[in-house]
């Protein structure tokens, strides 16, 4: 069997690379080790940059995104007793947000590649990545794949960064000493925009998936597990976070889905060896605070599509070898900001009360000078 | 021997608080340890914010300042073999900083309130402050001075914290890892702006206090001695550090003073105890990164002066009551300000790879994006 570009991992980054290449009319099947009802119904991130929601629109892909997506024009950051916005249509005129869960992006792209008759394997076993110098292949399930190039979009605890030969990549990371609790609930938002929290608790966010449907995320200790949070202490927890500011009333509900996200940040650098370009979580992992994770990788998808088009046509390799460092610096920006959001909003065990009365009058400042506001806005919607 | 306002210390902020006292009408006696030579040649801060700069017009002892002193428009950032400008005239339009050193901001208020016939004590010994909380009196070299209000202007090391009873003042401070090593040289600036570099070797300050006289500072370790650093030293480290940017060359000259500068934050609330109010260093230190010092002392004494002005024109605390929240505002913002100078251009032994990443990306935003120029720009000029 053989391909233009053999695709592992059916995580956005993937699929969307697929279709991408597949409208530029380069064939690529893609390898995904788990169910198409799995990876349908995986929760995810949620917040979709301007600059990704215009990537998978001009794709058409955009059309249901359009629909039942979000639009969102600012988010709240509440501290001390009191809730302040960033208002993204004053500070940054033109660009806001969009609320769409991943699993609805994995959903429609899964659509439209079968659509258009592309090949998606899923449940294959034993995903292996050969010979990456030159003339690669894959392997799984007993067969075969040759390709002129590998993608590598299987996440973190994926194969193909593990199969670059070792000492090629430099790896940054960062561990931070919380988790985030995420819980889905089957219940209205109990405000129109995300709202982020910082108490001496612990930090909360309120998020949202649909009219129906919102989304919670709670600081918890890095060892916390789902069995420690029964429903009641969830809500209290939350309420006792998000109801810092007076007159605000959590509505609850049903509980659908707990989970534990560790936060936690990594780089490999480059994100490219021989002929396996890696793209979204294999490469670089954010903690979720600045919603970056998923806009990552359509950012890394965009640049590899862009390379992958030149070098189809006439072999030309120059955007090939620039794919690293031009997503490294996208890459790095959002490391920072994910840290800065994180610092900001989280509390600290082993921090002195120095640290705390710095960060307070750091919310001071992003929440009164406009151009402190302005460098959040502009991160959060996603820098050009 | 009887005052309205006794002072301790003949700093900047006592000798400006005695001044603008003067202009209302208020009388007060200044008590200083040292002798007039030696606070007029204490070399120390140099760069004034515009609001410092008018505080000092309006008070009619700015008229040499306005003569000598060098109006900045911008600084420059150093690092990774390139510099960038951060234009003050076009991020913060019409507000400026102005170099004039702290000894000459000294000498011109001493010669001021000598000529209004202004009562500065020189060399007085065992400067002690009793009955803090009713009645308050000073006592030095077995005279006593009664006074309505004690003002503590006698920085860290000074008499004036000391004397609030132990569990009034809530502590808060921060040791940095490093020191900065000072030079004071008879050599033409090598460079019309300020330069701020950071290097893989540390941290460089190319600074200037006239058209003659160049200021520099490098990042030494905290137990460094000036002894360790003979001038050849100097030079060549300044010269690895400074001369990072293709073109630039560092021109050296006689060293006329060396001296060791700890990096060290530190916050006493509330800023007043009874009778007595504290001003400047006596209750707060930033590291010298953000060149904050001197303008903080300024700014607490300009809310001081207000509100002494009530209480001695109707006896209404109001405004006395509500001094160290007033300043404390501004005193945190500036020490966070100071805390992200410093941290963004220092290097730090104990930093993981991951860390000096991300203060090379922070570097690359703040240079990049004009709304985080703006939060640089807007806090070294100092925020209203």
């Amino acid at each position: 069997m053989r391909t233009q570009v053999g695709i592992i991992g059916a995580g956005p980054a993937g699929l969307l690379l697929s279709h991408l290449l597949h409208l530029r009319g380069i064939s690529s099947v893609v390898l995904e080790k788990r169910s198409r009802d799995y990876v349908e119904r995986r929760v995810r991130a949620g917040v979709l940059e301007q600059g990704t929601v215009d990537t998978l629109v001009e794709a058409g892909v955009g059309e249901r995104l359009l629909r039942e997506g979000l639009p969102h024009h600012g988010i709240e950051l509440r501290y001390g007793g009191a809730g302040h916005r960033i208002a993204f249509d004053k500070l940054v005129p033109g660009r806001s947000i969009t609320v769409y869960g991943q699993q609805e992006v994995v959903k429609d792209l899964i659509a439209a590649r079968l659509a258009a008759g592309g090949d998606i394997r899923f449940e294959v076993e034993d995903v292996e990545a050969h010979s990456l110098e030159s003339e690669p292949y894959l392997t799984f399930g007993g067969e075969r794949l040759d390709c002129d190039v590998i993608a590598g979009c299987d996440g973190f605890h994926g194969v193909s960064r593990p199969a670059v030969p070792e000492g090629v990549l430099s790896v940054y990371e960062r561990d931070y000493p919380f988790a985030w609790l995420g819980i889905l609930a089957r219940v209205a938002p109990s405000s129109e925009e995300l709202i982020y929290t910082r108490t001496e608790r612990g930090f909360a966010l309120h998020s949202m998936r649909s009219p129906t449907v919102s989304r919670f995320y709670l600081q918890v200790p890095a060892d916390a597990r789902v069995e420690d949070w029964p429903d009641e202490r969830v809500w209290g927890e939350l309420k006792a976070r998000l109801e810092s500011v007076p007159g605000f009333t959590l509505t609850t509900g049903e509980i659908m889905e707990k989970g534990v996200t560790p936060m936690r940040a990594f780089v490999a650098e480059p994100m490219q060896y021989g002929r396996l370009y890696l793209a979204g979580d294999a490469a670089h992992i954010v903690p979720p605070t600045g919603a970056k994770g998923l806009n990552l990788a359509v950012a890394d998808v965009r640049v590899l599509t862009e390379a992958l088009a030149a070098y189809f046509a006439d072999g030309s390799t120059g955007l090939l070898d620039g794919y690293s460092a031009a997503c490294l610096k996208r890459v790095w920006r959002a490391q920072h900001f994910s840290w800065w959001m994180t610092t900001l909003l989280h509390t600290f065990e082993d921090e002195d009360p120095y640290a705390r009365r710095l960060q307070l009058s750091y919310l001071d400042y992003v929440t009164s000078s406009e151009a402190a506001a302005t460098t959040l806005a502009e991160n959060y919607v996603g820098l050009p």
